[in-house]
């Protein structure tokens, strides 16, 4: 068993492009992806899978069409499946998110803050 | 979409049991859960999944057949599918677990410490 313990801090130092995650672990057919997020991102869904989000560092805004919800540090949330949305941050945020494998960042629109996708870290 | 922004220092508040795993949230057909963990748990195994730890504070050891490995607070481990695994902490450690719904925290061993599935937080 090869797999080694993954620290957040060390990883995160590794890059610094915003709007480009970072696989960092695979569960089954599921990553884990770190992110560093400044500024506006653009509206998308991912219409075939829900969408966690968990802030390690800082404060990101989740818009949707009806509201928009606002993580601290140690908060998650859900993005539902094919539920809209538009993340922001007013400075740089540090992010985990966990999606299956395959997801691309900007879903179901294509753009120029579209990542590569399945870049480790 | 009623899911709410989900704090783990507020969930953590709401029970203090060890080994006895809370839900805070589903992605798909997975489970969030957060667990206090203290002493040493069981050998055990779950043989049709990964499972993945967070430490969000303490410290986590989880012994292996071979080795042992250490994780701190902003630390994470996949543990693969079908691997022995003993998880065990000097001092109570604040844990967030992923895995598939439906799984059992002690896995294919039955023990006084098996603990009722599925009761959220």
């Amino acid at each position: 068993m090869k797999h080694d313990v993954i620290n957040f801090t060390e990883k995160f130092a590794k890059f610094s492009e915003h709007w480009s995650p970072r696989v960092i672990a695979e569960m089954n057919d599921y990553q884990f992806k770190l992110v560093k997020v400044s500024g506006e991102f653009v509206w998308h869904e991912h219409p075939d899978t829900d969408e966690v989000f968990i802030v390690i560092a800082g404060t990101l805004n989740i818009e949707f069409r009806d509201r928009t919800i606002t993580l601290q540090t140690g908060e998650m949330f859900v993005v539902p499946k094919g539920v809209e949305h538009k993340p922001t941050a007013t400075s740089e945020c540090k992010v985990m998110i966990i999606e299956p494998k395959g997801v691309v960042n900007t879903g179901d629109v294509g753009s120029e803050l579209t990542a590569q996708n399945d870049v480790w870290v």
